[in-house]
């Protein structure tokens, strides 16, 4: 087995600050301490020394890892479809990733940490550990890096970048101007996980399909087909409702075929309803193994738990939606009214200055409050709770992002002022996207003169002798990890322990989709803004990822999760937007008699209505092929163990009895 | 392992003619060729002889049903929560169901046809039977039953009621007057199967839900509550709407138990997607196997495979709904007006002798045309075939059944006139239903007397000599399996291979549920009627499986299936048709103007629109503690043989490679 002599590349740092002394006696130094531990637990140790701080780099031979994920009593997938405990010695029965290593990005990390972690007072007695001159208690079964963490000499743990890997994505993915909604999905999973990758997919299927409304209603504004131009809003906006529905089934399809790709086994409601059921699993499993193993008095306190568990969810969530409607909506019309009615220049912005101001206390406050409301809601596990946490979140943006435009669109029935507020805001976010990039790509610029003048050297000195390189190189080396600690982590801007930078992202992609979805008769010309926008996005996320920060914590999720029923909501939303705006637009004209007209309408409506939750009947969530590999595999493998597997299972349970 | 040693009641049986002339030579006369052959399959046969046929009953001891399951590769639930080819060496590895038997009815009763269509002539030579004189030849691997049956030598072979039980579910069940809806679930399911007892479990919840909105139907009846009259029907239509949508996620939360107490481990949206999936697995494996070892070549005939069936399921569907809008609504809507317009009372009764014909006829050929449609979507398996039947045919007794209603209640603005045509249809249902109850319980007095008398000779006969009772009893035995036979089957009236009786119960169901919901505001008292009606529907569906019909052929769907979606459907429709309906009532009283009702009723529809699809995100389909048990087991099993499994996959895998 080729398998076994694996090793992973520096994927973990560790933090400490630099000594100041040379320690006389090293055995009671923590640091050495920490580093001979690791060394024993098998870890590959590199110590790098930077200019203010010092960077333990691991790497693990794959038998370590295999042995803790055995530890772990990881699950994987085995090769007759089902999930079994990880086993270092039947390595063999566990499917392989694409890309032929044992584990994924997520689960190496993982037992990193656990390993790394893990590192116990093994003896009988207290030990005393030094540091620059200062004494810990190292107590006995207590971890060592908890300690250290706690007293302040290890920094900071963190995954560190794979600079061969990062290079590469760099030039085939960031840097790859050519074809610019094209990604390389499974280069991306391998080395950012499968929510990273996840996201990047949804992101560049939208884009594509984002050609099409776009195009469309580019010709839109530039064709004029006379008597018939009256309907042209109202099949457009049928076209674009349709649109919307048939992308989200067919991203549905593409995710199953994602899922099938990493090895998940799973369709993708089974694999929403897997999730849940874990977590909660995990928790209803300790609290009865304990207390009962009486049947009837077991499900009345799981009914009873899970009552009350909704019950604080519908109360959470009323508090939400009271605080969104009774704080944020006057707020949000009052700044919306003042500003239509301010006619100075200087007030205006003043008042725009105070509002932004304003917004950013209330987003952060509400934040706040929704991560504390969730910890009430326990029972769940974390998938369900970062699920809740973005609805909670979305409805706070929503309110603010859309309020405005909606008292344009309803109140004044103004469409060009509602016009002007969508180019504007779509505009400042493709500018905040090319500024970004463009940030960026300076300060690669920057970063490679350095460095050019740095190979230059290099070549030279090559030439003159060799002990000079190896000096050069070391320095070299220092300065990236270095760097990479200092670079900012991928994090959201709200409840860092739930969600990270994702969540960011995918906000302003829901809020962008519900603004051009919800005003697409105001101005078909939006689509247009969009697609330029996405595009961007893309190549700007991209070398955000790669470039900006550090590599972000992987992630098990892959599916876009909670963010997928808002975009469903965003659809319905729009349906019934649009039929308002249709209908104000009309009612202003005065081209048409009410009654006909709103009939009309309200016949749109529920037809699209219909053909939204109609039409994932008609089209399965898994392509029949997914479906057909996922079948054959599974029942192939279980065809040929059956007998096997039937006499262990019989054995053991004649055994039982 | 007592298990061993279970033998089966006599549950299935042949019917063949009773031979006019004594054969001479017994070896090869087909009746006795064909009773030997079972016996020498290891069959325990009784012959019966009836007035005009002869009766071969069958039972079978347990190992017999466990070889053919094997060879049949059934699958079956083990412990450790897969579903594994049966293997009668390894029979404790198998789950057992409820009542401690090794098979379900379903899974016997395919195992005995399996059996008995199973007896092929094995010898080298074709073989020559005699009947009544006859001879047919028996050629080289036919199977004789099927040979027999296209000789018309077999009339029949159906399930036979297994006598002790049928009694005591006659006793607790059909005629225990005391609880009206409750329903002994368990017993059911051992007796009749999954798809029967999941109607009734559904018959009883349905009925018991319905108390509280004909409580407060009554009530609003009977108590004028002066000055807010107006808005009693808004809110009751609205309490209506919440219902319907309360008790179809509760009935998901039911039948999710019902599937856990079955042995059926999935949870209920797995269900579908197995049910679906296995069907068409086989179909693709086959097809691909023969062909093609090439994945992507694989991969673009399922594609091309998929996408031509959705097309032509949606040219299938287009053809259904065309004749409906094109033919039968004109239809319909002619007899509506023309019925309304006419005075003379013998024109409306010859007009609606008329209709009747007319509607039966159309009905039929509706049907037939369907599934004829549905044989050309032959990718998708048994259970969606029934699915697309159901949904076909609903379509054409929907346009039948509420047409004239919509007719009397939009055209019209009568709502007296709509009042009493609802009434007379319920009451004509309720009358019906009565009227069956009071069929069979006249039916089974009648059969009691004589059999009173006959009990009462008996017992005299007992006193008298012994040997009058042996015969006495085998004269009973006759007349009782020949009554059987002579008991009409429990078939659909449309499309007997797709579905059976139940398809008509629930038809009767979805429409009544329709009309009371759909018309909820115009008679709040309806409720009432529907909540009798179903009362005596329960006993009435309960004695006419007992006593009228002959016993049904056991069908393996644990859900309620498409009628699900039809019920769903139905309450989208009523949310639409009550906000038509409130807005004529108060448009024709004149009570207030148009737009501000206007406005609060389109509120009204789509908040109550916003419950119904947000409702099932809170309360989840599955109770924890159904999942908890599952999960439990499962994970219970799994850890225990984690390392076994783990062994024997990964020694097959290493000598795969």
């Amino acid at each position: 087995m080729e398998g076994h002599r694996e090793v992973t590349g520096f994927e973990v740092a560790i933090v400490v600050p630099k000594k100041r002394e040379k320690e006389r006696d090293d055995t009671a130094d923590c640091v050495e301490f920490l580093v001979r531990e690791l060394k024993r637990a098998g870890l590959i140790v590199e110590r790098v020394y930077g200019i203010s701080d010092e960077f333990i780099k691991l790497a693990a031979p794959i038998e370590i890892l295999g042995r803790v994920a055995a530890e772990l009593q990881m699950k994987k997938l085995t090769y007759i479809g089902i999930e079994l405990q990880f086993e270092w010695d039947e390595v063999s029965a566990f499917v392989r990733q694409p890309d032929g290593s044992l584990f994924s990005w997520c689960e190496r990390f993982r037992c990193f940490q656990h390993l790394i972690y893990g590192i116990v007072n093994k003896t009988d007695s207290d030990m005393t550990l030094m540091f620059d001159g200062k004494e810990f208690q190292f107590q006995r079964n207590e971890s060592l890096l908890k300690m250290m963490e706690t007293e302040g000499v290890v920094k900071q743990v963190f995954p560190t970048h794979d600079e061969v890997k990062r290079k590469q994505l760099l030039r085939t993915w960031a840097l790859n101007w050519l074809d610019f909604t094209w990604q390389p999905i499974d280069e991306i999973y391998a080395y950012f996980g499968t929510k990273i990758a996840t996201y990047f997919a949804f992101l560049s299927m939208y884009t594509r399909w984002l050609f099409f409304p776009a195009a469309l209603g580019l010709a839109l504004q530039l064709v004029d087909i006379g008597p018939l131009q009256p309907l042209v809003l109202p099949a457009f906006f049928i076209f674009v409702v349709t649109w919307a529905v048939f992308f989200f089934q067919f991203w549905k399809r593409k995710n199953s075929a994602l899922l099938a790709r990493w090895g998940i086994n799973y369709t993708l409601s089974e694999y929403k309803a897997v999730q849940i059921a874990q977590s909660s699993f995990s928790h209803v499993h300790d609290k009865c193994e304990k207390r009962f193993g009486d049947e009837p008095i077991e499900k009345k306190i799981l009914q009873r738990d899970e009552w009350l568990g909704l019950l604080l969810r519908i109360r959470n969530n009323a508090i939400i939606v009271l605080a969104i409607i009774c704080l944020q909506l006057p707020f949000e019309l009052a700044y919306a009214h003042l500003y239509e009615v301010t006619e100075s220049d200087v007030l205006k912005y003043a008042l725009t200055a105070a509002y932004l101001l304003a917004i950013q206390y209330y987003t952060r406050i509400g934040g706040k409050v929704s991560v504390i409301l969730i910890k009430y809601e326990k029972d769940q596990g974390e998938e369900s709770s970062a699920a809740s946490l973005v609805y909670k979140v979305f409805g706070l943006y929503f309110m603010q992002s859309y309020i405005g435009l909606f008292y344009h669109a309803l109140s004044h029935r103004n469409l060009l002022t509602l016009r002007q507020v969508l180019i504007q805001r779509l505009v400042v976010s493709q500018a905040c996207c090319s500024l970004h990039i463009f940030l960026v790509l300076e300060n690669m610029i920057e970063n490679s003169i350095p460095y050019l003048k740095y190979s230059y050297k290099k070549y030279k000195a090559f030439h003159k002798k060799k002990h000079e390189k190896g000096s050069a190189k070391m320095v070299h080396l220092v300065t990236r990890v270095e760097k990479e600690y200092l670079k900012p982590s991928y994090t959201a801007s709200i409840g860092e322990e739930l969600e990270d930078g994702l969540f960011d992202d995918f906000l302003e992609l829901a809020l962008q989709f519900g603004m051009i979805m919800m005003f697409a008769c105001a101005f078909p010309l939006v689509f247009c803004f969009a697609t330029l926008n996405n595009v961007t996005e893309i190549r700007a996320d991209a070398l955000k990822l790669l470039v900006m920060l550090r590599r972000p914590i992987p992630r098990a999720a892959a599916t876009i999760g909670a963010w997928l029923n808002i975009f469903q909501f965003l659809i319905i939303m729009a349906i019934c937007t649009n039929c308002v705006l249709l209908i104000c637009l009309y009612d202003q004209e005065g081209k048409w008699r009410i009654e006909p007209g709103l009939a009309a309408i309200l016949i749109i409506e529920h037809a699209l209505l219909l053909i939204k939750f109609g039409f994932s009947h008609f089209v399965p969530e898994e392509p029949a092929w997914v479906r057909a590999n996922r079948m054959r595999t599974v029942a192939q493998a279980r065809d040929v163990f059956s007998k096997q597997l039937l006499r262990s299972i019989s054995s053991i349970e004649r055994n039982h009895h």
